[in-house]
């Protein structure tokens, strides 16, 4: 069992409509990985400049994440500062400074080739394509996007779509990628092109997973204070591939508990600013998050 | 065991993207009576004109709905028009005629009085607070709203509020209602305010219930083609209800499977206008639908 994940390393500036962040650890890799090492040893590609903290990078140690992929270059880590207004599912990004990230090209260490899941998190289509060309034979491999990709590289993305087995979106990427406002036909088109299963992420609606003989829901911990919606969905995917690289397959059964230990991941993560509430979480808080999911949608 | 639902019977012009119909049956008492039907006898309490189909009200007996609460009064039946765009949770109201139901005044018929369950779908809430004035002890008193209410007459919608058990509401209803912009901070206050559940009807996104010590959650069944969307709120509330009736009392579980039952016949409704859908629904199909909800969330 092996997870790789691509991804980012970022310092984040946060303001909510409760307080303001400078500068907090963030970055879709970061999140990922450390949801996913609730479940699994996940090994992770990234950079970052010399300005990142070194104490988080013994904390992902810690964690037991693997960082021989992860390089260290002068200059500063990739910042991204954005605010989020009173409803937590929308934010305005009010800067991003590539920084190191501006000429990265991500390499698989020899150890990583022959991962079983590969994710790739929402970077450049193009360096998502170059991931795959360095893998030997994954089990499985997931991706997630961004508008911003969608716009400016169709092209590319759809090359990586045609070579995924699961693609994590939200709504408005799944409508905006395809053309179509019902989420069900949406769906259809992208699993037309390629990925066997679409995981549509929808903040406070839950989530929804689709595949051709597959429909799975399941609504959001109801909650009434977040404090930082900031990588909830990449905490999702690494609960969800943590789940599956733990499991050691991928039966419909599985997506779907996945798809829970990603929703708890993600509920966990928006707790605290950046990712301050991994710090001090702990297994049995997970799987007490776990049943109180079992509850919320049993009957 | 007994229901009683006090709403609107109509006629509705609907115009979807996809096509138009004049002056079908519809109206929140016929929809919420016929979803009930396959779940108990409810006994209905509202007004229609000369003009409305006798054959609709045949085969609403043929359901096996009370109609000893239903004037037929010379003149016309109340009348709504709407639109529905690409999103069928957006709705316009091209027009409202009330006609026969501007000055009705719902009684109660004697074999109404003791009802087990009552039901006030969105009429104005000084006819509501009339109708609980004719009762004798039911068991448990829901009711829904609508923005309009909301907006006209908060005093006497905060009155009848005081009085129920349930109250049904849409996010947005609950959101103007509290003048709060979460969810669960927004159903608290309704909480504070006399209901002991408040059940959230969010569309595509499903349905979240959340008392002082419950909260359940379940997605919408995802849907290719909603062919009309007028009275899954109303469907909803009379399968939730019936479900409720037939049980005879109401626990937690049986809540979440009442919400379970009602998005079994709001997603039963919508799949074709007004409510021809239920004149070929069987008991058969309606558990059907219920499994594949079982299998929707089960992980």
């Amino acid at each position: 069992m092996s997870l790789v994940i691509v991804g980012s390393l970022a310092l984040d500036t946060i303001e909510t409509p409760a307080a303001r962040r400078e500068r907090v650890v963030g970055g879709s890799g970061t999140y990922c990985a450390l949801a996913a090492s609730f479940f699994t040893r996940p090994k992770v590609v990234g950079v970052v400049g010399t300005d990142f903290p070194e104490e988080t990078l013994r904390f992902l140690r810690r964690r037991r994440i693997d960082l021989e992929g992860l390089e260290i270059r002068p200059g500063r880590t990739f910042f991204w500062e954005g605010r989020y207004g009173q409803d937590p599912n929308l934010r305005t990004t009010l800067q991003t400074k590539l920084n190191v990230f501006q000429d990265f090209r991500p390499q698989l260490p020899d150890s990583y080739r022959r991962a079983d899941i590969i994710f790739l998190a929402n970077i450049d289509p193009d360096l998502q394509g170059d991931i795959l060309r360095q893998a030997v034979k994954p089990r499985l491999v997931a991706m997630d996007t961004i508008q911003y990709w969608i716009e400016t590289k169709p092209q590319s993305l759809r090359r990586v779509l045609g070579q995924v087995d699961i693609f994590f979106c939200n709504d408005q990427e799944a409508k905006m990628l395809t053309g179509e406002v019902n989420l069900v036909r949406a769906s259809k088109k992208i699993l037309d092109r390629g990925p066997r299963w679409v995981v549509v992420k929808k903040g406070e609606h839950g989530v929804l997973i689709l595949g051709r003989h597959l429909a799975f829901g399941l609504p959001a911990k109801p909650t009434e204070h977040v404090v930082d919606p900031t990588g909830a969905g990449d905490s999702f995917a690494g609960g969800f591939l943590g789940t599956l690289d733990r499991a050691g397959r991928t039966t419909p059964r599985l997506l779907c508990q996945a798809a829970a230990y990603g929703s708890v991941m993600a509920s966990l993560a928006i707790e605290d600013f950046g990712i301050e509430r991994f710090k001090t979480l702990t297994t049995a808080q997970v799987n007490g998050r776990f049943r109180l999911f079992q509850k919320l949608v049993s009957f």
